[in-house]
């Protein structure tokens, strides 16, 4: 497929660029797509499990689209790293927008030990924006460093809490709520949920707190809202320096040398060799190439 | 400190190199204290949130010093980048185990945006080791690629599930239950065991399923017993593989200039420059580097 098949919103070309993205083929037609990005707002869906954010982006898509506009969703499950597809799969027939051509929606799951999943993704939001999505939204499943790492390449990240769930969730919750532009409490039908706006004052967030019902649509109208007004070129800079750094390491981890590890490994669970004398003398070596070339 | 100290037990000198390791400062220290490392049992437990990992830490600590054994506990939270401290301080306080002279807990958040968090872990297990305890137990709060990253460098990786939860955290699930040496159920008394093993069952994992109720230490020692049963060699060349590669990955993103990155982040910002160039002639130049020192 071409940069202009995918620019022209063919679905077949856009699935396949989708594979190559995953495949981390896709430098040359994503450098050829990156003129023609910037239009779409990338909007991350963050949370603790259980917390709908499923159907919040659902309820999300539904809004958008009554409003005439389209919507990609990028379902990504890091915690998965073998059968995540699976269970992604499933996330995507459940869609009630499965259906609809003006809604495109593609699962993630971890690529593999060389990490990069964040990267992966701000390379198929970059995708879906060149292909003329006026909405991207990336959904994660599960919690953890990694989802914070995705949430942080969205332009507006969204946080989604539920009252009322265990102490070892609200802890998961914390590292999320400082990269937060807004916070949802959903199923705020519930008990607790007083409770759960006091805790959030006394954390001094910056981001606003909204309240959704998901399941019926209560207050999904007013977040989109919220999400629209979020300023997000302020820090514009600060995420391309972030997504920079780990399209760098990315790329950096792909010139260790397996033969080197293997070796290297073996020595030292013989006890031969220390391991941090192994890897000093590798990156030492690389520091004197390094400085060979200046 | 120096590493006679830390050899010798010393609490002081111990909390002190546990801060440098922390710190990522402790590389020469480490490198001393490696040849006189490989005697402790080193046992990842993770699982999902709620599933009870914290006290089930405490009961086979309980057990382990009934058995007159020492034991180190490092409690891990990678999805905390801000505020896991604290949350951590609570874990120790809430131990058990806190006053005695044959146990020490230290807790870790994630260190900051480079990342490592497994190799840190990985090099505290290691100080551990060489201080002379016997068990050393790295417990991750949270749950996703991090906790498995982390459990994958224990020699044994102990897997927590409960019956009855969402389907969300069974999603969680499914990435942890390749990397398990052992799978617990824990809260063996709740409904939904018996649902939670045929399910396990047909997923046909290696790893034998035990079954515990941590609250009143039912099917604890059965547990430690089984620990020990692992052969722990069999994939010691493995994990070091996976150990050295994170190692390298550590060191080579020190490499990055940060000048570099906050110039070329604000040049993409403004579109002015294509990150996908802009990545590989950094990474081009690094290549044409080590070239030349060949």
């Amino acid at each position: 497929m071409t940069a202009a098949e995918v620019r022209s919103g063919n679905r077949r070309a856009l699935a396949r660029a989708a594979s190559r993205v995953e495949s981390r083929q896709a430098g040359a037609l994503l450098a050829e797509l990156f003129p023609h990005t910037g239009r779409a707002l990338i909007v991350g869906v963050t949370g603790a499990p259980g917390a709908g954010k499923s159907t919040l982006v659902d309820q999300l898509t539904r809004v958008a689209r009554r409003n005439g506009q389209t919507v990609g969703i990028i379902a990504v499950d890091p915690s998965s790293p073998f059968t995540g597809g699976a269970i992604l799969g499933d996330r995507i027939r459940m869609s009630h927008h499965h259906q609809d051509p003006g809604v495109f929606i593609r699962s993630m799951a971890t690529r593999g030990a060389l990490g990069g999943l964040a990267v992966a993704t701000a390379d198929m939001t970059l995708l879906l924006d060149a292909a003329g999505f006026d909405l991207v939204i990336v959904e994660t499943v599960g919690v953890g460093q990694d989802e914070v790492e995705i949430a942080r390449l969205a332009a507006v990240t969204v946080v989604v809490l539920v009252p009322g769930m265990g102490d070892d969730v609200q802890a998961i919750k914390a590292g999320l709520l400082e990269v937060a532009d807004i916070l949802v409490i959903n199923k705020a039908d519930r008990e607790g949920v007083d409770r759960l706006e006091r805790e959030l004052a006394l954390g001094e967030f910056r981001a606003p707190v909204l309240k959704t019902v998901a399941t019926d649509g209560t207050g999904v109208a007013e977040l989109l809202a919220a999400i629209r007004r979020v300023p997000v070129q302020e820090r514009a800079v600060e995420r391309w320096r972030f997504r920079l750094r780990e399209m760098v390491r990315e790329r950096l981890l792909e010139t260790i040398s397996w033969e080197w590890l293997d070796q290297a490994a073996a020595q030292v669970a013989r006890r031969e060799r220390d391991p941090y004398q192994v890897v000093q003398e590798y990156v030492e070596r690389y520091a004197d190439a390094k400085r060979l070339s200046h």
